[in-house]
């Protein structure tokens, strides 16, 4: 393996993490792979000593005088605004971040506790790591979680440069792509991105609950990458979602126009202009998604794809991209297919598109079953 | 490569295709490569040219009087019961068999249409090839479209079960997966695993037209599984949508039930009730989800994932696909996981979960960076 993260730390530490869930506990597990010092508290006593247990740092004690150069706030999304305005009061000369997925929420509810001063919220930087599992608590963590996954900055207009640069190389510390911008430009941003996907991923999918069972054999890729994010924490999506309401509304209103006009035209379809409207729908999809960066945050790519038949057996994959490998071309992207009640796959490949015929040509003469 | 297709055939030919697009003349491709006599007949001089010359059979000449054994009918959804008419007047001892992706509508043209017999409709039989693909035309056709897709038989009640066996044969012949229901038993499956989800899609996508770029660039794999189905073409869909409209949009009007609640739940978010409303939806589409089948057919099943960093270079993920066909464990799925701006991947891998322990121990005694 090349992948090494021994470049030095930005951060001098300590560290105080405060919430050793999932989050949490990754960060502390990051940094101290790096050799950073790490004080852990959570007001579970047993989710605490489970993260100091797997290295994620040590616990604070009640009487521990240390004063940490960064409190990183992991708590639950609707205590967060909560211990930040403690931990800017506890620790006056630390930068406080929090990781909430929503940040205009927090960031409003600081402004207007009269215990925190202007001096205090120039030490304060909302952030969001955009990262995560299917799992959750501190067993589940991981110091590379971050690893090359966004993670975004909020700075207010109150705070200082020194602690968004403290912020800024927490991130950078934990192996994260910074990036910056506004709590709403943020909120904005997710709502859409994020919490608009995860809503009608779960729309749809909730109308499979009654589906007979005939009617699911036939399901083909297509539904199975739709309904994917549908499977998320029923317990963590109410927070987010009720925490970004206000923008995430605004958007369903817009979804709710198009499937209304939708829902008029199917009524009618042998209406003047149905055909019209239909295609119009189709064609707005295609735009949209057409806008969706590349996966090395290019511009949109349109990359060739080609099939290749394989048996679904051990290895059968393996030594296809070995060939594809000594062949001296780079994957951009794969998709396994396989079909109801057949042990053929077919894995879906796609390269650069001036790419495309080599590998074609180089696949076929070596006895491959190549669908163009 | 242990894929082969060197079984007997069932078909004895000859077939006419009329319609020789993508899919008519990947028929002609398959059954021609499988020994079996095929006749080509377009409105189009030059398309039907094309699929001759490719190998997809031989054009039908005006004064050709091959008695064909079965006529299918290849044409665009809304001529396809007109086509298919002609075709059982024209070829009294043929089975006729379309692949239309709509079926009821067809069925019901034909049983309305006075120049028809019930004898001539027992020779007929409704049928659905789901394969496809994002090209169309004779030129983008293969032999290999339909291997291991399912292909959906609809007879009527009218249907004689020599024209059934016929129409299940060209199926099996070109390696398909073939089920049998009522066309509207198909129409309403198709409309909930096909249709919904491509407008579910097209809707979500279409929101991203006007998104700020610092926003698109937050986007993650969420978003591009929701949205990717959202790149199909619009003529195609028009017809389809079009045709089956009255069963798309019964459930429409359940997305659209369910988005009102959720608006009105999002509206009032601090209202009683709300949390438990928001957490409904997301426990609503976990139980949808969790009802699509496994990819092999059997009942859906629950893989274990787990994820290993790899350098973005040509031969990595070949290399760690054959250490893990090294130690005889079999992919049940595959993903790769770049981030914007950075070239690290993630591979993310799901096995049976039996097997994920022994594979995270292998891997990592291997040197692998497994992110568990």
């Amino acid at each position: 393996m090349t992948v090494t993260n021994n470049h030095a730390t930005h951060l001098a530490g300590p560290v105080l993490v405060l919430g050793t869930g999932l989050l949490g506990t990754s960060i502390g597990l990051g940094l101290r792979a790096r050799g950073i010092e790490v004080l852990l508290s959570d007001p579970s006593p047993s989710a605490q000593a489970v993260a100091q247990d797997i290295g994620a740092g040590r616990i604070l004690a009640p009487e521990d005088r240390t004063a940490p150069q960064l409190v990183v706030v992991a708590a639950p999304p609707d205590v967060t605004a909560r211990v930040v305005s403690e931990a800017l009061r506890r620790y006056p000369d630390a930068v406080v971040v929090d990781i909430a997925s929503v940040k205009a929420a927090v960031l409003a509810e600081l402004r207007q506790d009269t215990a925190l001063s202007a001096q205090d919220l120039a030490r304060y930087v909302g952030t969001h790591p955009m990262a995560g599992r299917e799992k959750s608590g501190p067993v589940a963590a991981r110091g590379e979680l971050f690893t090359s996954m966004p993670w975004v900055l909020c700075p207010s207009d109150l705070a200082a440069p020194e602690a968004v640069k403290t912020a800024r190389e927490l991130a950078i510390d934990l192996g994260a792509l910074v990036s910056q911008m506004s709590a709403e430009e943020h909120d904005g941003a997710v709502a859409l991105i994020s919490h608009l996907p995860q809503v009608m991923s779960s729309l749809l999918a909730s109308r499979l609950q009654d589906t007979p069972a005939h009617a699911l054999s036939l399901s083909g890729q297509g539904l199975r990458d739709v309904t994917r994010i549908a499977a998320s924490d029923p317990a963590l999506w109410v927070q987010i979602l009720g925490a970004n309401a206000p923008r995430l509304v605004t958007h369903l209103y817009g979804v709710r126009e198009d499937l209304n006009r939708l829902i008029n035209t199917l009524e009618h379809p042998e209406a003047d202009g149905a055909r019209l409207d239909l295609a119009q729908l189709i064609s707005e999809g295609n735009a949209g998604q057409a806008r969706i960066p590349g996966k090395h945050g290019g511009p949109p790519q349109a990359f060739a794809w080609l099939t290749v038949l394989v048996d679904d057996r051990p290895g059968q994959i393996a030594r296809l991209l070995t060939e594809i490998g000594e062949e001296g071309i780079n994957l951009e992207d794969l998709r396994l297919d396989h079909s109801a009640g057949q042990d053929v796959g077919m894995v879906e490949i796609s390269v650069l598109p001036g790419k495309r015929q080599q590998l074609v040509d180089y696949l076929s003469t070596h006895g491959w079953k190549v669908l163009q």
